[in-house]
Parts: structure tokens; sequence; C-alpha cells
């Protein structure tokens, strides 16, 4: 399979340049009968809109879209849902001047040594804009996983050293960081304010909750739930490590303190304490998912850096133009997206996972036809 | 593809119970005229072997790896390459206790769950020994990287609170831990010491070093190179975080800190640092790979634990038989294993990034032909 | 992987309906540095376009192709190239009266019964029009493959009963039925006409040669080039049976009389002939490719028919509207491009199929990076 | 994916060659709860053994088989099947003067011209008896697809000029030709012996017909259900044409003759013909499903035939040994096994189709948790 394809029985094709005409998503294998309107995904999509307050960039994308296939009377047909957003504000000159440099931080240099050459307008292919594209697709597989009570929760953890102290969830669409702490809200904006004054970026961690999944969800033993959400939230651009419920605090932990116990009440089973975040070999065992992301820096930085030219001319590099101080926010409701689609190809997986589900399938099926 | 499969281009499937008949690997896409023998993959293979030192658990595997196919006169053939290592030391009969009973920290819950029964016996599908035919494949990945001067430095960075705080590469194999600092190893014993003396377990953290990897493997946008290299080592049992490079910390660094710029020598362009972990948009930028693991602790303790049966009955549970009290040092060839079947992949499917490669390759094929 | 992708390396993902807002298709894996510009996929496009005889519909599709993604200054960048047909002449109105009914020959049924229920509007996804986005991807690929000296010849080897007796390529764009005979398109025409006063449709045989194909493309064992072939072919709407070379009359033959020899000039070895179709255990084995596909009749006639409604009753339907008699012409170029796609696929997967070929081609790059 | 691995969801890999120490396959998600027992298996298995006539080589293929993994306590469990048949007659002396030659109709050339070498003995991984491996993973398929009341019926339809002219299900396994005609089975004799008299080989035809095969399998646009059995009936070795019910007929036929029509009976909706072989659009239509197989004469001939050694020299070969003058009756229950296959994966692929499926079964699994 090509890289720009994810998902077994949920896929999702994304394609399109920062700069170029337009980009967009093709999603196959979504089940026929889910309605779906274009205001489904553009709900989601405004989330990782800019232009939400003074430290996202001033860069007007209109990230409408359209839906081109799939959709029949207002339900999904059971083919390809293929998704546009035209790019409208595409001010290519702003990038001009970088056309030839390897920015530091950034893909130029490795896009230019895999492919020869490189589409430089914005970053090209390399872009963050390209996760559009995923979201739209995201919001897909959200509308499934709703109809069957599986909710999510995704969030700033922290931004810089600014990390949250309480969890109120009310609070996370209320401030422009998506900050389920209001206070640390502020604190987080007055170190942006700091973090600008001296032309410099900052970094963050996201975090991700799922409840509702059921138990049985994941593939053993490469197609892991937890190994395809390393995969998915690694995959979006300036994430630098992934972590699962406790993550990598469990290295300095002891068994007995690590280990979930079970308990069961009226004959339900439940875990006593969720420090696996709700996968245990693997698979989801019923309880919240917990996913987390440490995302890094924005490599682009008006203050002058020293980098050099594609024919490695040393130069003194200063970015101008539209660039967020952190993507951190922006990026919450691409991870939230990218979990969604593991989540949604999971489910789809485990339904072939035991001989009388298959029975009771199609012999439900064959009923309903006579 | 199913979840027993791993790759593209170059792909494992694994098979296998931990006390079942057997246990093995069928790689399939090995290029053809790669001298190859049973040795090459014995020497991988017994570096996870258990019964290196007192921390690991006393039984006996033999791991005696055999070669079914695919090779010829001491050379690949290009066709698929079956490797099986028999289960001798089947003790069933020590785990039996364990057979209705919902292990914390284990998978028996999800497998029943997911499957509607399992396997008991060791853990089945879910054990630890199933990365032993990981680990056959991942020898077999390594000696194509090797061929192409990439080269695999794998070690234990701390366990528990035991960090390592010199790296010196000879020491790794030279101690049970397979840490690069013996006086850190020296500690890390100490503290297991008194792990067990508690009928406790600890976790720790895996780095794993990879140099020579040529710039451009890893395929944009799905398939970076990271996020294969997070799914690949997140799908190792009691991994919970992966990290890139600087990992998590780069969370709280500022741009100017975390980026890596560019200078050139003769004509050659290198980084002036690697903050990245060599790897810049999903895509190998030619300096050192380095990715990190953190490991929870071994779930089986033997200190009684509160927990239910499969009927959801309460019992308090004792975990006896041999258990690793660690296996972290174990799970470090796993990893390192890991991450050759990932750049293998890479590796071949970057062959077809540019036209003109495609083309030099095609033109000289034919002329050696006549 | 989803049923509107194909491919493993150069993949296609189609979408779009027959009466939607448009459709497209996607490739990714496409290598950079190929010039590409909307016509040279146009020209393609062109060939399955109806309207060049009063044998095909007279409906007026455009099918004028528009790449939104992956080119950047005349060349493929290496990342996904989006395609997009918009439909422009959707009389909705003509197929208002079959919405409900099952047309004899059609997939009316069977989709209601996958999906609940179905787009309706020209056969939706299920029409032919479909394949105008196989076309444009296979544009891209027989452009790649032209610049290895791969040549493909489409044509029409029979409508109905009247089958070509010489073979003149030069005649095969000369007529509106792509026959390389000049007499027998002309008794083809009569043919057809004689059909359509007895409001009643043909079917026939289309071949497809490649030439130029390098000996050692297809992998064993089951995505055999042969095999790849035929379900490329055969996921074309109306091919009811796939032949390579002799096809089915290698059944009634000897083994004598089937197999190809071998003999050798100058040091290159050759066939004596080629019963085979070019293909040998599934690999290339560098002489023509030959393959042959049969295709139903047109199932749209306006006759009446009787049949069902999607709720039992029974009717007699006439389908009218703009239908060709004989689909078999406009299916030549899509069988073609079918054919393009699985040898670019081919041709790439190739690659790794020897160490050396692997270790000679990351020499050269890095050779090529000082 | 690779070559030696087949499916989606229910995927087989094959490994091994003809003179290998074995051949086996893992058969990776079969759902969990299916009683498996290796007799299951063997009596599949039978049914290609050589030896059932005189017409058959004379090579005694054990054809024992052994499963290593994925059974518990009589029922599969979820996690890979690992199947093996060990070689144990494997008298390589018998092809050592074929081992620099390219022997007529084999892939002896093509093998070296991917792979630079070959396994020579015996056909190595080119070998039918790679098919075994098919036949045991088809077993598995069918006992699934039997739960849910789809069954197999394959024989020879002919043996060079004989063909069948009645058909009696009965007969089948009466001869050992598995011809449904006593008679045609008789005159196919008479033939076969006139061939191994003049040192000469037969071809023919096999057909699979498969009833009970619920409305709604295969997943448009590429993988359709005639696409996938087209794929997977021309893998096996020695097929060149793959045809779905009226197959290469209907290029003859006129639309309303090759239409087929629906009626209802108590509300129940069914085709008055079945021209389509019950695929219509590439989805099953719930009437019996017809594919069609031509087969190659065995290239192995005993009399003396041109050729090339692999360095170029003429030289006429005669290739002794054990060889099947036709190889149709051995490949009946291999194409039966490839059909179930591709009909196992197409049943599960198709439990997505529709959210309201989706939807029950979560909701039925969730209660039955309670």
């Amino acid at each position: 399979m090509s890289g720009s394809t994810f998902g077994n029985r949920f896929t999702v094709t994304t394609w399109g340049e920062s700069h170029g005409k337009a980009l967009g998503a093709v999603v196959d294998g979504c089940p026929a009968g889910l309605p779906l309107c274009e205001e489904d995904i553009q709900r989601l999509l405004d989330r990782r809109k800019p232009g939400r307050s003074r430290f996202a960039t001033a860069r007007k994308e209109g990230d409408e879209i359209e839906i081109l296939s799939g959709v029949f009377e207002g339900r999904t047909t059971g083919t390809p849902i293929s998704m546009m957003i035209r790019n409208t504000d595409q001010r290519s000159g702003d990038y001009g001047n970088i056309a030839y440099s390897y920015r530091p931080g950034h893909a130029d240099y490795t896009f230019d040594q895999k492919y020869g050459f490189r589409d430089y307008r914005g970053g090209g292919r390399s872009s963050a804009r390209e996760t559009a594209a995923r979201v739209a697709a995201g919001a897909i597989a959200e509308k499934i996983l709703e109809t069957l009570g599986i909710r999510f929760c995704a969030y700033t953890r922290s931004i810089g050293p600014v990390s949250m102290e309480t969890f109120c969830p009310e609070e996370i669409l209320r401030n422009s960081f998506y900050m389920p702490d209001k206070e640390a809200a502020e604190r987080a904006g007055a170190y942006l304010e700091n973090c600008m004054k001296h032309q410099d970026s900052a970094g963050g961690v996201i975090e991700c909750r799922i409840t509702g999944v059921p138990a049985g969800l994941g593939e053993p033993v490469f197609r892991k739930l937890d190994a395809l959400l390393a995969q998915a939230v690694m995959s979006v651009g300036a994430v630098k490590a992934v972590e699962i419920g406790d993550g990598a605090a469990v290295a300095g932990m002891k068994g007995s303190e690590d280990n979930d116990g079970f308990s069961s009440e009226n004959g339900k089973i439940t875990k006593t304490s969720n420090h696996a975040g709700g996968i245990m070999g693997g698979i989801s065992d019923g309880s919240e998912i917990l996913v987390r992301a440490s995302v890094k820096p924005t490599p682009s930085i008006s203050r002058p850096q020293n980098t050099v030219t594609s024919s490695g001319e040393p130069i003194s590099l200063e970015i101008h133009g539209r660039h967020d101080p952190v993507v951190v926010p922006r990026a919450v409701v691409v991870v939230e997206a990218m979990c969604a689609l593991v989540l949604t190809d999971a489910l789809f997986l485990n339904m072939t996972s035991r001989m009388d589900g298959i029975v009771e399938f199609y012999k439900k099926r064959e009923g309903s036809e006579t």
C-alpha cells in the first residue's frame, strides 16, 4: 500500500499540497446508510482552522469542504466518498525566498533527497495543511463511532512548560488553546507572548480520551490497537512521542503498581484501575482509551538561523510570513481524527473474530431478505 | 492485511503460541542472492534467550531455529523463507491454576472478549515468546541492511529508576542487562534483587540507534519512517511509549533549541545537531536514527493480587513459575529486530521514488543480460 | 485494502458515480520527475469518449480532466496525483423510470442487496463511466512505461460474430470500432445496424498486446503477472472471460504443440514460439504479452424485458435513453489502461528481486549525492 | 503485500519448494471457535494426491499435514494457523540433468531472469507441488463456508478434445479424472493412453460450481468477486484462461439472449436465467456461481525438445522422471480451494457494507456480555 492511504477496511487516501489547487481525501469502505452532509465534516474542520486567536496564523484558509461522491439523498451509499477543499488563499510570493534553502526543522532537505526536487510552496505535501484532509475523513469516522456510543475528548495538556492542573472538559472549547484548564490557558497565552517577542516558538502535549469502546478491538500481533494508534498519531507532522495510558512513566513503576486488577459487579467485569490506558495485549479492554502525543515547537521562526542552500552554500535564514508560534492547539483535532480512523477500522476488522458472530450475522441477513 | 503480517515489500508473518507445538515466521520479499544460514539467525535469537542471568526465567527455551524453505545452496532464492522453532520445554502444568482467571496486567481478559475463549497455556499467542519469531525475521533484515552499511546498536537505557550515565557500546554485550554502563548495570542488579525480595517486578527503557541509513527512506504521509517505527515498536508486548530523537522532551523546548540546522563540507550537506533523531517530515535525513521505548514492569508477580475468574468470581491470585522480574533486557533485541524490519521495507519502497532511478535500474539490467 | 484501490506500489483509487458531481482518481506511488500535463491524460481519455460514431451514445461526456495535485512545474513530485472530471451532462430525468426496477443484466439488484439501497442515477458507481478514472490513471502508467520502451497495442478483435481476419495496426485508430481490419470493421457496422433495428445489442472480444516488457516481472505465487492481469481486466464491468496467450485454446492442445522452446543468437536467448503469451510461471519472459477479454453485450436494450421492481412486482421494462449497442470499442482503452496499471506496479515490485540490484542502486545514489 | 500472501481478512501465506525440507501455509484471520483437526484438511489434500491412477505420477507424496498453531482443544483460537507438509520423497537425482537447461513450457528461464538463479530441484517454488499448501488453506475456508450452507462442486469438464456430455455429480469422485460423466472419463483415458504412447501430454478444462452463496459478496470496483476469482484461479500454475458464467461465449451473444431477468415468488426475488454465473456488477446475486479454467498440457514430456542451456547453448532435452500426462484432474481441487479462499474473504469483507448491520452486531455482542 502506498504512503497516502491509511486503514484496512475503512481507508482514507489523502492528496494535495499546501499551495496547489486543492487538497482532499477519498474515504473507501464507509458503510452504506450513514446520514452525512458537508456540515458534519465542516464542524470538525473548523476546529483546526487558523485565525481563532492571535496565536494562530493570519492566513485565511477557507477550508470549505465539498463532498463529490458517495452520498445520495443524504446517506452514504457504500461507495467511495471523495471530499475536496479548494485552496483559495495562496500567496505563493510569501515563500519565494526559501525555495532553494533548507529550513531547519523542516522536511525540505529530506524531500529533496527522496524525490530529487520538491514543491517548495508552503511546504508542499509536508505542510501541516495536509492534515485538513485527515480531519475530513476523521469526521466521517467519528460519525460512525458516535452511532455506537463511542466518544472522543481531545485537548491540549501542556504548552511549553505550562501544563494543565485541573480537568474541566467544558472549558476545552472555550479557550483558543483547547485546554481543559482556564487558568493554565491564560498562563500558556502569556508564555507564547514571550516566545513571540523573542521570535521563537513552543511545543506541547496533546491528549485524546476515548470512551464507550467495546472490548475486543485490535488485531494481534502487528496490528494491535495501540500499535496502530502509535502509527496514526506519529504520522502527524510534528509529533515526536506517542504514549498509551501511563506511557513512559511505566518504566519507573513496579508491577504491583502498574497492574490493573479486575473486579465484578452484577456479573459485569471491570478493571479496578486503568494504568494500561484501555488496551491490554493490543486489544481494547472496555475502559477509557488514553493516547498522548508530544508535539515539537513550530520550526518556522523569524529569528535568523544558520543553514545551507540546496547547493550547499551557508546562509542565514529568516522565515517571515504567517506561522503559528505553536501548532499544538490546531493539532488537537488532527490527533482526534487519526484516533477515530484507527478505531473505526479496528471496529470493522473485529467483526470476524468469532465464528458464531459471523453465522448469526448472515442468518439474520438471510431472514431479513425473505 | 491480517494482524500477523508486517511490512509491504519485505514482509514477515509470524505464528505460534507459547506452549503450542512450535512457533515461526515466514519472510516474503527477501531478495535473491543473500548468503544465509541458520547460524545467522541463531546469533540474534540467542540474545533474547532466557537463562543468561539469575534475573531471567529459568525456563530452558531451546529456541533452535530451522530454515524450511527459501534458501538454496547457501543463498536466498527470492521465495518465502519459512523458519520454525519447536517448543521443547512445555511444562503446561505450571500454568494450570490460571486457566480460568484474569491475570492483572495480562491479555487474558481481552483475548476472551475478542475470541470467546483462549489458549491459556503460558499466555498463548500473547506470550512474549511470540517475539522470537520477530527476531528470526529481523536477523534476515539486519543481514540485508549490513550489506549496505546500516548498523544497529540497541541497549537498555534504564531499569526502574536506574539509568545509564555513560555510553560505552562495548559494555553492552558484557552485562546481562545489555546496558552500556557497567556501574549502572550493577546498580540495576541490586535494584532487581530488591524487587524480587518483595515479590515485585520492574520496567525500563530501551534505546536503538541506527547508523548508515541513507537519506530518503520513509513514505509520506501515513507510512512515514517514524510512524512505522512507532507501530513496530509499540506492537512489542509491554511497550507503552515510543519516542523518536528528543522524543517527549520536545514539548518543552523552543523552536530555536529544537531546530536542526544544516552545514556543508566539501559539498556534503549534514545537520549541525540531531534533535529530530534522524527523521525529518517522516523521511530519514542521513544522520543517526534514535528510537526509544518505555517498557512496563513484568505483570507476572508472585505476591497475591486481587482479580476475578472468567465467570466474575473474585479471587486472590499468586502467579508462580518462571518469570523474569524485568523483561527489558530480553526485549532489547526485539526492538532492534522490529526497527530492522521497518528499515528494510522502507529501503525497498524508496527505490521507486524517482523516475531516473527506475530508468537507470532497468537500463543496467538490460545491459547485463546481453 | 478497500475495493476502490488497485495496485501495491503504483496505486490508483477511483471514486465517483455516473451522475454525481464528479468522478476521479488518486494515483499514489508515481515516481518524481515524470513530465506530466493534462493533455497527456486527455489523449487517452478521448479514446473512450462516446460520440465518435453513430454506434456510441449521443450523450456528451466532456470528460475534461483536471490535475489537482502532485505535479509541480510540469513534473510529478512523487506525491499523490489527484485527477477529477466534472460531470456536466447529467440529464437525470432520463433514468427516473428505472429507479425502482431491477434491470436485467445490470448491477441494480446486487447493489441493493449489498448496500440496502443505491444511487440509481445512470447506474451510479456500477456505471461504465467509472472506467474514465481508470483510463486517467492508466495514462500516467503508460507514460512511465513508454520511458522504458514498453508499448501497448489494444484493439477490437471481434464484434458479435464478426472477427478480424487481418492485423493492420495502423487501421486501429482509423475506424470507430478500433479494429485492425478495415473490412471487418465495415461488416461489424452492418451487424450492429441490424442489432439496433431489432432493439438489441452485441458483445465482442478485445485484445491487448504489450511489447518491450523486460523479463522478470510478476511476483510468484499469488501476484503472478497473469493473475493480476486477470484481476485487472475482469474488474472491467462487462468482461466475462480473460485469456493469456493461446488462452482457452490450450485445453485442446498437446504439450508438444503448446511448449515454447528457446534458442539463442549472439548470446541472447529468445523463445521460438509464444503460445504462453509472454508469461511463464507468472513472470514475464521478454516476449510480447497478449491479453484477451470477452465482453458481454450491452445489457441496456430498448425492447421490452420481463423483470421485477425492488418490491418484487413483475413489470415489463423498456430501457430508453442513450446507450451504446456495443461497449467493446469504448472498452478497448480501458483494458489497455488496466494492463498498464498492472505492468507499472510489477515493474516497481521487481526492483527488489535481487540483492545485487539493491546494493548497486544505493551505491549509485550515494555516489551521486557527493 | 508480497506475492505469497492472498486475501485481505482471511489471508493465506504459502511457502516451500518442491524438493526442499517442507512446504506449508499460514492462515491468518480465521475466526475463533471453528472445530478443526488435521483430518479436515487431509481429506481435501488427498484429492490432489498423485498415484490414484496410472495417469498420475508414481511419486509418493505423503502430503501428510501437521497443524502447528492456532488450534486449541479442537477449535480454532483466532490466531494464525500454521500447517506444514514435510517433503519425504525427494529423489533429487531425477532432476540433475535439467539443472542448467531451460525446459520448454516451464518457469526455469523466467525465474533465472528474475532472481539471478533458481532452486532447480523439481521446479522449486514454481512446482505444482506448491498448490498443496493452497489446498490446505482452502480446506479451512471450505469448512467455514459449509457452516453457512455454501457448497462447492468442482470437476473436470474436458481433457484434450474429450468433453463431458452429461452432468452426474455422484460420478465425479468415482473416476480418476473427476469427470461427472462416466463415459467421457473412459474416452479421456483412451485419449491419454495415446498421448503417452507418443510421449506427449494433454490439457483440459475445470469447472467449479458454488451454491448457497448469499447475495452481496464482492467489493466494487477492483475487488469485484469475479475479478478476485480470476486472479485466484489464474494464479494456479498451468491455467491460461478464466471464465465466469457463460464466459467467452458472451462475446457472440445478443443482449436479449445474455440478460438475466428477475422474477419473484412469495416475495423472494430470483433470476430467471444465469448467464452471468451468479455475479452481477462484481457482486454475488444469490444464484449458482460458475467458474471455468482452461489448463495447458503438462510441459514435461519425454520426447526430445529443442531448447538452450542457461549459457545459451542449444541442446535437445528429454525430460524423464515422474510426470502426469495431464495435470487437470489433480488441479480440480486446487481451483476449488482457490475459489473457497476468495469467497471466505468476500464473506468477511461484506459484513461492513451497511451501517445497520454493524450497529446490530455490536448491540448484540454488548448484550451477550452482561
